[in-house]
């Protein structure tokens, strides 16, 4: 199952943590973006791979983030569908943060072309290969249901947006349901919608997506939600703490996956060998956030 | 501002509806999905441009499901994009049903790729070019706030999700908050992020997304949020029956639309002339509409 392959990963890798290819258009270092010769998206292409050719080996996982490719139209999906396949290749698991929530009928056709195949003229064909995606439950369970299926006859997972990073994620997800926060309820169906996908390992191919930066609420969700795999945003340049992580995890030091993506990407901003380097700077900013993450989790 | 432009098109058609172009596979006339030397998404287009000739000057705008476009990868985005450029070169008000949501740097890149611009190599492209779009609230108000500055700054507008059409919204929207749902929660907030973007005719850029299936939920928020225009999807296949339309609008027939995908591309499966005449059909079953919805609304 997906899941005991990606804590397989992190196992080998010692490292339960997952880049985020976030091509934020500013994080680029300039001499790719200057090369006026190579189209943009040809520059971020180029970007992924040598980050994620430095990162090999160390980091279980990468998040591409869809709407920094999406905002390239046409060129920004090639780009995005070449990064998840060179990714693959180099045999990271490979979670597309893709949010995507609508009504049974219309989540069929996004579950279809990320998670599972698409019919063209009688042939099944794979268009976007993703091992998860993250979903946004608000539509409700029948809206989640086509991505379970899929989860199960393509041995794929999910992340279902529970508690968000963000500061606004107080607004609806906070909101008192009987004595319960919101996000709790939605925590609770999350764990349910798990129960037909659990792996070896105890854990679900159905995660939840819990904030870095609400260390509170998770160790409440851990101990509600103990068979959920946690993807944790937020951590580093949102202010999520490593010193906070811990609850996140189970006692065997499993159950979450914290994410980074500026603090990889540009770390060469604050290396001495300046922006050329970029990719060696990714590899020793993940080293030493291996390190952080070690230092306070199991 | 583009609710009024909006609503003059309404005016000018006499026909509160939107055609959702949703162009689910087994939606397409056989003819045009069995001639090989074309490519499935060359097929759709023609579909969409067929269908858009022929109920254009009867219908205000269309609704095309990026979800039926995206799950085809870079052949579909492209075909999402011809269409959405054919529809406004006809002179339709676009909406781009994408539910797009994300913590507030990623919104930022969905809302610069389809309301704004994206700056690609020192020149500010349009890429996607909706003159609205849907989006979905659970992140909170700092995760629509970039879409709302791009209402501001490029004169679009946003139909944010209140009360979905489909069984499972029942799940988390009708929530008890104390004393109230939770849809009703998210439609004051959706009411306030309107506020500076009202209208000649009283108003707002930001609207809702009340589904055809809620009738009562439908007229308490008809009253709650007497500015808000509702984009009403679910009318036809989904359930929702004419004759419940009238508490979508306000005393003077205006404040909603109502959205039809297939009651208006399948018309041609009951078409005595056969689905060669798909258009035709097309057109006939949107006069038909019309004349329906104006039986119960002023």
């Amino acid at each position: 199952m997906i899941i005991d392959s990606l804590i397989e990963k992190i196992k080998e890798t010692g490292n339960p943590s997952v880049i985020g290819l976030d091509p934020h258009i500013d994080i680029l270092p300039t001499h790719l973006t200057s090369d006026t010769s190579k189209s943009i998206t040809y520059a971020i292409f180029e970007f992924n791979r040598n980050i994620m050719n430095a990162v090999c080996g160390i980091v279980p996982a990468v998040k591409p983030q869809i709407a920094f490719y999406e905002q390239f139209g046409v060129k920004g999906i090639e780009c995005y569908i070449k990064t998840v396949s060179y990714a693959k290749r180099k045999g990271f698991i490979v979670i597309g943060d893709i949010k995507r929530g609508d009504v049974p009928s219309t989540a069929e056709a996004y579950s279809a072309g990320h998670l599972g195949t698409v019919k063209v003229r009688n042939k099944e064909m794979q268009i976007f290969g993703e091992d998860f995606v993250t979903v946004n439950p608000y539509l409700g369970s029948d809206s989640v249901e086509p991505f379970l299926n899929d989860c199960k006859k393509f041995d794929k997972g999910i992340f279902v947006l529970v508690k968000t990073s963000n500061k606004g994620s107080a607004d609806f997800q906070d909101l008192d349901v009987n004595g319960k926060k919101l996000y709790e309820v939605v925590g609770e169906r999350v764990s349910d919608w798990g129960k037909d996908l659990i792996g070896e390992y105890g854990f679900s191919s159905v995660g939840a997506v819990v904030g870095a930066t609400h260390p509170k609420d998770a160790a409440k969700l851990r101990k509600a939600m103990p068979q959920t795999f946690f993807l944790v945003p937020g951590y580093g340049a949102q202010g999520g703490k490593a010193a906070d992580l811990a609850v996140y995890f189970d006692k065997n030091g499993l159950g979450a996956l914290i994410n980074s993506s500026r603090g990889i990407l540009a770390a060469y901003k604050n290396y001495p060998k300046g922006e050329e380097f970029y990719a060696e700077a990714a590899r020793q900013a993940a080293l030493d956030m291996r390190k952080e993450i070690r230092s306070f989790v199991n």
